[in-house]
């Protein structure tokens, strides 16, 4: 399921679209438990090597980000700390603590969705992702847009 | 051994070096396990309420830094995400990645010792850490340094 074959398919809309959907369901699963819904997979040579969604009610911890724990995750199951040769996917923007994340893990790209005006990094801060590290944005950015929207307007009401 | 009576002794500075010698032993521990030798302390009232040092070898994770430990740590030992009324002492300057998660604590204060001009948060972005959030520097400024100097002169023989 989570196996890419970009051997064969080497339409990368294809394959960014691929991986995001994956992140939307990481995201979804934040929805679901009541969490601001923002997903995120870590992808190295087709594979998912880590995955995970905002859990900051529940670890009743501010740090607890989608983006922290796919990384996290991503080095337990590479055994290795760094992931030059890996993809972030994640539904949102990424905010000054991810992106900073992101530096030390030294990625090798970044692709986010739906734009995050107020606390996203690129807002925040120049130059702060690791040299290395391609980006790329928009990506199915009004499915990952419309999962947020959705969830501030059930708080609102 | 880790509570301070602010209340018969409100020199700002004793408290300042009290607490800052505490993350400094904090620091140590990185120290003595191969860990670059940053460390840090979360004060509540006068009380130590989380610490952390520095773990990204240990732990194979580079988000593990010493402020990110004691940040979980301290939301663990007081119940709540946000930290209003802790101080965050830490012996070098924040990261980008520990300014952004300092940001989403809102902790009342962050004081530290050594700057970090090559990595640290100052030079990288300016206004990421949370509008409430006062600011000190150069407290023990030359222990905590020190400490840096003499990793990265050991590794260098």
């Amino acid at each position: 399921m989570s196996f890419y074959n970009f051997a064969e398919d080497k339409d990368p809309k294809a394959e960014n679209e691929y991986f995001m959907r994956l992140a939307i369901q990481e995201a979804e699963k934040a929805f679901a438990a009541g969490e601001i819904p923002v997903g995120a997979v870590v992808v190295c040579r087709g594979r998912i090597v880590g995955r995970g969604h905002n859990l900051t009610e529940q670890l009743n911890d501010v740090t607890a980000h989608a983006e922290m724990q796919a990384f996290t995750a991503a080095s337990e199951t590479l055994g290795g700390k760094y992931l030059k040769e890996c993809t972030l996917y994640v539904t949102v923007e990424p905010c000054v603590m991810c992106a900073g994340a992101s530096y030390w893990t030294q990625i090798g790209k970044l692709v986010y969705g739906a734009p995050e005006p107020k606390r996203g990094f690129s807002s925040k801060c120049s130059n702060i992702l690791h040299p290395k590290t391609g980006l790329e944005s928009g990506v199915l950015a009004e499915e990952c847009g419309a999962l947020m929207r959705k969830f501030f307007a059930a708080r609102r009401d």
